[in-house]
C-alpha cells in the first residue's frame, strides 16, 4: 500500500455471537492530518481480544456498543509519526484505544500511558503488560485477595489472562490449579506457568478431576469461562471463598439468555462472595500493576506467550478464531 | 400433662424438600435433672424459621444435619428453674440453642446470651432481637453497605428479616422497596414498616412493577427468595451493586438442583458483588446488634409482628405453614 493510505478495519454488521470474519470490512482511507492539539500514531500491534464480543454486541453491556460503521475499538501500541499536541513528541511511543487501523488520529483522548519499559519487547504492552496482566494483576488481588497457602482455580488458565493469574497467585505461595482445553494448554500450564495441577476439561471428569487437584478445596476461583467449568468449581468451593468473575468465555452467545445451576446456596452455605471485575475500573492505576508486572518480567518470575497474526487483513477473523480456540497465548496483530 | 414430664419434637424422617408435620413426633420423656455444670431452662418461646428446611436436609449445609430421633434444633428462650451451674442463676432469662421441647438441659454450651431488655416482650428476643433481627443488622449493613440515597429491595420484605432490613435501610436514609406476596403483606410493607414501594410479586409484571418502583436502579439487593424475584431484580441492579444472599425461600428443593438464568454476566457488566450471609458467622458481635436493635424498638423507629401458635403440639406443621405463607410476622411457639 502506499504510504498516504491508511486501512480500517470497520464493523460491517451486528453478529449475534461470536463475531466473524464476515462481521468485517477493511476501508482504505487516506492518511490522517494532525490540526491542532492532535498526533498521529502508527500502529505497531494490534490487540485481539476475547472481550471485543461483548464491544459489538447490542446486549447490556459496560461500554457503548460500537456502531456499524465504525472503526474496531481496540487497544494498540504505535509510534507518533507526527504532532502539533504540546504533550506527545513524534517518536514516543503510545499504548490507547486506537483501534484496528494502520494509523490513527489522537487528541490525547483514550492515550493510557506511553512506553518506559524500552528492554521488553512493545508487544508485550498489549498483554502481559497490557490490558491483560492488569487485569489478572487487580482482579486477582483486588478481588480474589489470594492467601498464602490458599488454593487458587483458574479457568481459560493458559491463556493470556489466566497464565498471568496463575504465575502471580504463586508468586503469593498458594497452590495453583489450571483448567484448560486440550493437551498443549495444559502442558503449558504446567511447564511454563508453573500450576501445581492443570486439568484438561476436554478429557472428562471435570469433577472428579478437581477434587483431585484441590484435596483442601478451592478457596480464590478466577473465572473465565462461566459454563459447565464454573459448575463444577462452584461445587468445591471452601468457606469464605471468592470467586472472581472475569469472563464467560464459554458461553457462545446470551441471546437467548443461559441457564445453569443456580449459586445462590452455594453461596449462601459457604459465605462465599462472587464478585465481577472490570478492568476498566482500575483504569487509574494502571501504572501501579504495570510498574510490579514488569519487575516480575525482567526477573523471569512472570512467563507469557503470544500468538501473533500478521498484517490487518488477518483482523476480521482473528476473534472468531479466539473462540475456535486456536491461539495459544496473546494474539496480536503485528503491521510492518 | 405432669409437671415432672417433658415432651420433644424429634425428627421422624428426612423431608426432601420442605418439612411437613409427619416428618416430627412428639415424645413425653422424664423432665431432665441437672448434674454438677448444668442447668434445666424451661422453654417460654421456641423459634420457628424458614431455614430449619436446611438444618433437616441432608444436602451439603452450614452446619450438621439434624439426625432422625435427634430433638429439632432451634433457638428458643427459657427461664431457668434450676442450676447447678456457677455461671447460671434460677430466674435468669437466656436465649439459645435449646431446641423443641418444653425443658432443656444444659451445661451453657448452646447459650448465646441472657435476656436484659426487661422492658421489651420476652418473645421479641428470638425475632427482632434474635436471630432474625441479628441477621437483618449485620446482613444489610456488613454486606449490603448501604449509603444514603441508594435504593435497597428487599424480598419477603414483610417478614421476621425482611420487615428489619426495610426498617434499618430507611434509618440509613435509603429509599427502599419491599417485594412480598399478596395485598396483606404488601399493605404492611407501606403501612406498617415505612417501605417506600411495595410490589406484590403474585399481581402481575415483577419487571415493569420493579422498573416503577426504582427509577434509579438498585443499589443493593437483600435476597430471601432466589428464584424468579431474584432474576427480576438483578436484571435492574446498578454499577457496583450488593446482592445479599440470605435465603431461597421460593426454592422447593434443592434435589434436583434447580436452574435459572446465569448471573455472571449481570456481575461482570455491574461490578456487582453477591455474596451468602450466614448470621452464624457474626455470633460473637450479637450484643453489639442486639443493643442497637432494642435501642430502636424503644424509640418506636423499628416495628415487628408475631405470629404465635400455642402449645408444642402446633410444632409439627409450623415450618411447612411457614412455605405456605401463611403466617404475617415472625413464628413462634408459647409454651404455657
Amino acid at each position: 500500500m502506499a504510504a498516504h493510505l491508511n486501512r480500517q478495519v470497520r464493523l460491517r454488521a451486528r453478529p449475534s455471537g461470536i463475531p466473524q470474519a464476515e462481521h468485517f470490512e477493511i476501508v482504505t482511507t487516506p492518511l490522517p492530518e494532525p490540526e491542532a492539539g492532535q498526533f498521529v500514531v502508527r500502529n505497531r500491534y494490534l490487540s485481539v481480544d476475547p472481550a471485543m464480543r461483548g464491544w459489538v454486541s447490542a446486549v447490556a453491556n459496560y461500554s457503548q456498543p460500537i456502531g456499524i460503521g465504525e472503526v474496531m475499538r481496540s487497544r494498540d501500541v504505535g509510534e507518533i509519526i507526527a504532532s502539533r499536541h504540546p504533550d506527545y513528541r513524534v517518536g514516543e511511543q503510545v499504548v490507547g484505544w486506537l483501534g484496528w487501523q494502520e494509523y490513527a488520529l489522537s487528541d490525547g483522548t483514550g492515550i493510557i500511558r506511553c512506553v518506559e519499559e524500552k528492554d521488553i519487547p512493545l508487544s508485550a504492552a498489549l498483554g502481559v503488560l497490557g490490558m491483560n496482566g492488569v487485569t489478572a494483576y487487580f482482579g486477582l488481588l483486588e478481588i480474589g485477595e489470594p492467601k498464602p497457602g490458599e488454593t487458587v482455580v483458574v479457568s481459560t488458565a493458559a491463556g493470556a489472562v489466566g497464565s498471568a493469574v496463575g504465575q502471580i497467585a504463586k508468586l503469593r505461595g498458594c497452590r495453583t490449579v489450571g483448567i484448560a482445553g486440550g493437551r498443549e494448554k495444559v502442558r503449558l500450564c504446567r511447564e511454563e506457568f508453573g500450576y501445581d495441577a492443570a486439568i484438561d476439561y476436554k478429557a472428562g471428569d471435570l469433577g472428579a478431576a478437581l477434587a483431585q487437584a484441590c484435596p483442601s478445596g478451592v478457596d480464590v476461583y478466577f473465572d473465565n469461562t462461566s459454563g459447565p467449568i464454573s459448575d463444577a468449581v462452584l461445587r468445591r468451593i471452601n468457606k469464605r471463598a471468592r470467586i472472581v468473575v472475569c469472563g464467560t468465555a464459554s458461553l457462545s452467545s446470551w441471546e437467548p439468555w443461559p441457564s445453569g445451576p443456580r449459586v445462590e446456596r452455594h453461596l449462601l452455605v459457604k459465605s462465599a462472595r462472587m464478585e465481577g471485575f472490570l478492568v476498566f475500573d482500575y483504569e487509574s492505576r494502571t501504572e501501579e500493576a504495570v510498574t510490579q508486572l514488569a519487575q516480575w518480567v525482567r526477573a523471569g518470575k512472570l512467563r507469557y506467550r503470544e500468538d501473533i497474526l500478521e498484517g490487518i487483513e488477518a483482523a476480521p477473523d482473528a476473534i472468531a478464531g479466539l473462540y475456535r480456540g486456536e491461539n495459544l497465548g496473546k494474539r496480536l496483530i503485528r503491521l510492518a
